[in-house]
């Protein structure tokens, strides 16, 4: 960090649009974080062109030729295979782990990312499995949740971690001293198979970290109405519970679309209400809150929606931004060795 | 069967209102299904006055009198140990136990509902694990989605189980010859612990039932979709998703109410615009879409939502009533006889 600029390496050739999405969604970042400053890393011959229409980007920017591009719909076995080392993903993480930047964005294909930011950049110390957190739009504002697919099962020490880490990033982004944590769960009690969320919910009472308040139980319909700052779950459930809310939300857009367009008298209501609407239409924006995070990892990676434009590629910069400013990688560490810290004097008494 | 009337055995105390929204929802119920006859088990001090004021209903109903009532907030042990045997829950499933009745409803306590039928009514033959499917609106119309909390934990056959079950009531209750069966799944793929789910599917794929097209994976935003008809889960994940749909909608119906009040000209437009408004309600009225069925039991029972209104209870009533007339119980004996047969063949094979 030179005169506190933060710089970030960039995966210029991520994404459905690829580089003609990347490089107008840093100049919007821009305008928004001045003390940027990237490392590119993609195809000169694309990337170069691109950059030039940008001045005030190209001045903030250095470009890194890679030959190799992951493809959208590579298997992340492919993705390891043709891209490790060469690959524009894979160089923009070597950037982090080299500490020439402070985290990496890419808008490119999930598992490939996932496979190799793990390979990469490794777990941080204490901490086993990293995990995907996404930040959650709710009528109170917003919320983390995580595991939302990088690994799946349950498993108490992962719920655990993940509630540390969930509630390190909500510290950092929200700029919460102590956020509410939940862990998410069935409201049928004396299931089998819940046992790990119980008792990943006796570990966090216990220890009464300084860093979270932990609240309990929350279903799923507790998310969006922003009942804590942090909702803690593992990768498949998450993953699932993310998805089906952004397919209701399309569901529902869908819904007011056929009602409205039925009538002329809607039609004109319509017309008279569209400040309205639209203002209904930018809560339920995706790419307002596009920008989900790895946590976990020896390094920051940000993973942007593939099918995002450069608005949203803008947002998921803005985090990184966010994130590296205030310190989460740092919060992290230390917060995970409060809770070693707690666990060895338990065992020690 | 007496000339062609159902009879449904109705647990007259359950839901947060009890009678006086159970009654007045048979009441609502036969209206519309005229050939329903019920048997009621509820307190007669309490039941019998509203019942009264209901002639129609009190001509199709008998009242058995009960003392015992399983409170909403009643963990499944308690309610098993105050109300076995003795209360209005347990006397109208055993009424289904013993062929009075054809199908059993409740709006009571889920968790209590659920053990206790498991209790009374065991599983079928060849069934495992129950499970609680749900009728879930989509864009396209309705599709079921299987399990949503009855068991936990991802196993292969169980897996294989519900999407038979999911079929035959797709074919019960949508009247769809040959449904199209999904398995919920994450799109991230190789991640480690989604090894049943893929079992699963390979089994599917190699029965090729007669009665289901399986349709491979979906994920949670193809749900609202109505990608399939039948959507294939555990009961933990399934739960999730239920619930996040739920709260998602309640959550846009916020910002929709939000929108619409800030502006005197959004107030205007919406008068005019108010009958398309109330088709969208209507769309998101869950009360229309309201009862959770136990699938694989020995009996019929379907779960209304707790806090649902007399429309609410009345079509939990009538999907009651259509499961009985198109003969669930037996398509779904049939079916699972089809996959044993496979299975025999394979393994003698």
């Amino acid at each position: 960090m030179i005169d506190g600029s933060i710089r970030l390496a960039i995966d210029a050739m991520g994404g459905d649009d690829g580089p003609a999405m990347v490089l107008p969604g840093l100049a919007v970042a821009l305008v928004r974080c001045p003390t940027l400053t990237f490392e590119l890393f993609g195809n000169r011959e694309v990337v170069g062109p691109i950059l030039e229409r940008h001045p005030e980007l190209a001045a903030r920017a250095r470009l890194h030729h890679t030959d190799v591009a992951v493809p959208m719909d590579a298997k992340p076995s492919q993705a390891l295979r043709m891209g490790r080392r060469v690959s524009s993903m894979w160089r923009a993480l070597e950037c982090v782990k080299s500490g020439r930047a402070e985290a990496m964005v890419s808008a490119g294909n999930t598992g490939a990312l996932m496979a190799m930011a793990r390979f990469c950049l490794r777990g941080m110390e204490g901490v086993d499995r990293p995990a995907l957190a996404a930040i959650w739009p709710t009528v109170r504002g917003e919320s983390i949740v995580l595991d939302v697919g990088a690994s799946i099962g349950v498993e108490t020490q992962n719920l655990v971690t993940n509630a540390i880490l969930g509630a390190a990033m909500a510290r950092a982004v929200f700029g919460i001293e102590s956020p509410k944590v939940g862990l998410l769960n069935i409201g049928v009690e004396e299931v089998k198979g819940l046992e790990e969320v119980r008792e990943a919910g006796q570990v966090l009472r216990d220890a009464n970290l300084p860093t979270m308040r932990y609240e309990g139980f929350v279903e799923g319909d507790d998310i969006g109405r922003g009942v804590v700052d942090v909702v803690v779950t593992e990768g498949f459930s998450g993953n699932i519970a993310l998805k089906t809310a952004e397919g209701t939300a399309r569901q529902l857009a869908e819904y007011l679309r056929m009602a409205i367009g039925r009538t002329l008298r809607a039609r004109i209501g319509y017309l008279l209400a569209k400040p309205a609407f639209a203002r209904l239409r930018d809560k339920m924006d995706p790419r307002k809150i596009n920008g989900a995070v790895f946590l976990g990892l020896n390094g920051l990676v940000i993973k942007s929606h593939g099918g995002t434009d450069e608005l949203g590629f803008a947002s998921a910069v803005e985090l990184a931004h966010d994130m590296v400013r205030n310190e989460l990688q740092r919060r992290i560490a230390a917060d995970v060795a409060v809770l070693t810290e707690t666990k060895e004097l338990a065992d020690a008494g």
